[in-house]
């Protein structure tokens, strides 16, 4: 019998959970099938790779990236830590709560560098077109060869995808945009702060996205910024120059009008409207619809498909978890296929877990906690190593009350590790004034 | 014996030229094969279309839309004027020589609003996927139903792709640029230039889009523009505030290097460094890969794919003459479908006539007149209404004549049609003058 295939789509740090989990259990001596990871960047590292293209790149893909210059986590990384290897594994020694983008960057990828599986990554190999067969039980996966300017089919046994869900914008109408006289943007193409220096902008939303570039802008300069809320204001204690309105109803030149009848004049107004989940490649009997919710539609265990249960997907809750989170689901996807934990059979038992989640997190007023229990339970049927995710649940809700306290200032807070026990130093510069975001500014004692 | 089905993939100029020549033939009494147009944007148009849309659109889909506000017809109407349709017809009167995109799009769509097949077009159904079926001879084209939320298969004798080539940019990299400290865009994404309103502006490229963006921002008041060119410099007579310089080599902040070690302080920098040929939804032996250039790789007659003579493509060349070039081809084509014409069946015969169009345009010194020679050799193959093709390139040629005397100034010019015979009126506003594009302004007498 020659040796199964796996396909996974995206190297992002759910797709490259899914290739240390494979090879964590080769390295125990596991047989394991063939793993192809199809990756359309140019290197792995996902939402995590920056770069200053918006809109499509130098091959006319979709640009993935929606991280921006000065961008630091917005979480406790005591939150997100691998259980395999810690944050004082990979800089060797304890650094501080909240790093910038090209700081964890290099956190997730040091541990797949160091895995050595690289080499079953083909980049710059988007995947085009997905199919089942019936006939051969296998999916025929379509990926364009960028470089060599080559389409092929290859045969799997199974699909993993891992392309991610924050980076295909939501963007939204409003009427009059098409007269406004300045830029309009999605803050997927957010990128440098400085060009809103001195500029009064409008963001729409009132989530992570609005929050951090809002607070972006005005750390590195801009003349005012104006929240609009569909459902609610943020509410937190914001610096003078900055205010909550209600819905933008519309634009004229470049004044906004909102709900309340209030007007604002603006330079540029920044769509801070969350993403889709967004699967051109699959055909209509593979493809995932669902809402950003932490109960998924349609994913047995967060990640079975549940109309076909040879396919997978990856890391597409909502997340307060994240890279432990796609490890708990990469080991467990690993499991299924190595054929240690076994899928029911009965489609109804698999639409009955999906309900049962659901209804679930409806009835919850605690979402971490939600989300936390989700995670142990994927952790409890595999080898990962086990955390306590109390802990990290705790450095949770410590977070967001220093948001409530301060929230230009809570990134200056330290958390203590999960994994090894200690605790993180305090950073040397408060975030306000720190507006070198680089690695090499950060690691600094 | 079933009816033939034939597909065109998009309704810009080019795909609602298709549809307007099968429609004439019907109108005669042709029997003709069923036709379904997909279109992925809720209006027929292509890239006449505006929207204040960049990147991805509301669907996820990358916006099509590469025009922006304050766009006027760059060449002579003279020479682009439907041969079966007149501006006179459309707009009951005869009008100026260089309309804004509102008015063109109003006669453009006028022709196939008069001919009633907008029900032809399936909108809002994007093509994902495009195979040829040895086994059947057919063509199986995926498409996705965007607002029903359903992708699906359908089977077709033939497939005409019309999805134009202007709207996937082709984007440099330049060292530097992901710590460039303003906005970075390509032409693509550029959409209103008060944006730009007291900038300093560093424009790469040297085209229609660098000659025609640089002046819209002049215009509207930019502080002034750099254009960074890779060949040789425009060398029009530009004004004070407008200088070009060799390629950029560097940016360090917002700072630009040049090849001669020039540099500049810039706010924004505008890539009009042109589009790729891009058909992500076509099979591999069904992929069009061809430099931007009057004679494209493949296509015999500029249309038929020569491995597989049941596929065709519209509109792939470079483009002096548009409309009534897309009108010839889509003429041809539909003739070529109906068995009126005879496409040879010996492959070496179509290759042999590829290289004889290649070679021919590289020994050509007058690119307008050999377009011109292409367009009367497909119109004389069918029954389009045969016009003054020598006429509209003789429009052309006094076009450049005008941009090199007044760059700022050409389209005050007026030109006499070659349809109808009649003087276009002088506008009553000098362009430079002329800050309200809308179709109302426009028309005024
Ligand atoms: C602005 C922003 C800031 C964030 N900040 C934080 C933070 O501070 N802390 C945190 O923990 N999380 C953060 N996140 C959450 C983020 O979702 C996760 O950290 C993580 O990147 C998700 O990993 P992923 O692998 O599931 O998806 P992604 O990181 O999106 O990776 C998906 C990969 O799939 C590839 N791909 C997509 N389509 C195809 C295709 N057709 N063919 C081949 N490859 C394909 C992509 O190129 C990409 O490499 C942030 C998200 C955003 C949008
Ligand atoms: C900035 C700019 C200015 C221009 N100005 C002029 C001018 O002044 N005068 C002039 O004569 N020409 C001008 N042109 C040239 C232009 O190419 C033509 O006028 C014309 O629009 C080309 O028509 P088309 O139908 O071939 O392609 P397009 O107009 O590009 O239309 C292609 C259509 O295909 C659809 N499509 C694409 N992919 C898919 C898919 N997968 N599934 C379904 N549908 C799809 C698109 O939505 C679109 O509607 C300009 C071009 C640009 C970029
Ligand atoms: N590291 C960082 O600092 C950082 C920065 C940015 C983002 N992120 C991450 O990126 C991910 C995405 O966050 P996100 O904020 O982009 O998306 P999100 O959490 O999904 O939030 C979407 C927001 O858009 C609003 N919205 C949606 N449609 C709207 C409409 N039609 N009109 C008005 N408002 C509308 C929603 O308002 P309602 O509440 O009314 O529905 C909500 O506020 C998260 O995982 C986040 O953690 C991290
Ligand atoms: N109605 C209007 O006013 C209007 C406005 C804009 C565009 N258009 C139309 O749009 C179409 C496209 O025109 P376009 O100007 O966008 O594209 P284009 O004609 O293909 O020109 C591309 C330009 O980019 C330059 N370039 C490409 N790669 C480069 C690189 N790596 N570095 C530096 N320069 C590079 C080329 O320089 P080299 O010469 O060195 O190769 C060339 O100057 C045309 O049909 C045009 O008529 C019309």
């Amino acid at each position: 019998m020659s040796k199964k295939r796996v396909a996974i789509i995206g190297a992002g740090p759910s797709g490259t959970a899914q290739l240390r989990a494979f090879q964590s259990a080769a390295e125990k001596g596991a047989e394991i099938p063939e793993i192809v990871c199809f990756e359309k960047q140019d290197d792995w590292g996902g939402l995590w790779n920056y770069t200053w293209r918006t809109g499509l790149d130098e091959y006319g893909e979709p640009v993935h990236c929606s991280m921006y210059r000065y961008l630091w986590s917005n979480g406790p990384k005591e939150g997100l830590e691998f259980a395999d290897y810690t944050f004082e594994e990979h800089f060797g020694k304890q650094i501080a709560s909240y790093p910038p983008r090209e700081v964890l960057r290099d956190y997730i990828l040091g541990r797949v560098e160091k895995a050595g599986v690289r080499d079953w990554v083909r980049f710059r190999h988007p995947v085009r077109w997905v199919t089942y067969k019936e006939d051969t039980g296998t999916f025929h996966v379509t990926a364009e060869d960028l470089k060599a300017q080559k389409v092929y089919t290859e045969e799997f046994d199974h699909v993993i995808c891992a392309s991610g869900h924050f980076s295909t914008p939501n963007v939204p109408h409003f009427e009059g945009l098409n007269g406004f006289n300045g830029r309009v943007l999605h803050a997927h193409d957010f990128r440098d702060a400085l060009e809103f220096k001195d500029k009064d902008i409008l963001i729409i939303g009132t989530s992570y996205s609005a929050e951090d570039i809002g607070s972006q802008c005005w750390k590195y300069g801009c003349k005012s910024v104006t929240v609009s809320f569909r459902t609610a204001p943020m509410g937190f204690k914001w610096p003078d120059n900055w205010e909550e309105v209600p819905l933008l109803t519309k634009v004229e030149g470049n004044t906004c009008t909102f709900k309340d009848g209030s007007q604002k004049r603006v330079d540029a107004i920044i769509l801070c409207t969350g993403y889709l989940h967004h699967f051109p490649f699959m055909d209509e009997p593979l493809k995932l619809r669902t809402a950003n919710r932490l109960a998924t539609a349609d994913l047995y265990k967060g990640v079975v498909w549940n109309a076909n249960p040879k396919l997978f997907y990856l890391g597409m809750q909502d997340q307060w978890f994240t890279f432990n989170m796609f490890d708990a689901q990469a080991w467990w996807v690993r499991d299924a296929i190595l054929g240690r934990i076994e899928i029911p059979s009965d489609r109804a038992v698999l639409d009955g877990d999906v309900e049962r989640r659901v209804a679930e997190e409806d009835a919850s007023d605690d979402p971490i906690g939600y989300q936390g229990d989700y995670v142990r339970e994927l952790i409890a049927e595999t080898d990962y190593p086990s955390f306590d995710v109390d802990g990290a649940c705790a450095a949770f809700y410590e977070w967001k009350k220093h948001k409530k306290e301060n929230i230009m200032g809570f990134r200056n807070n330290s958390y203590r590790s999960v994994m090894t026990g200690s605790m993180a130093p305090k950073h040397h510069t408060p975030w306000v004034d720190a507006l070198d975001d680089s690695m090499e500014a950060y690691l600094r004692a």
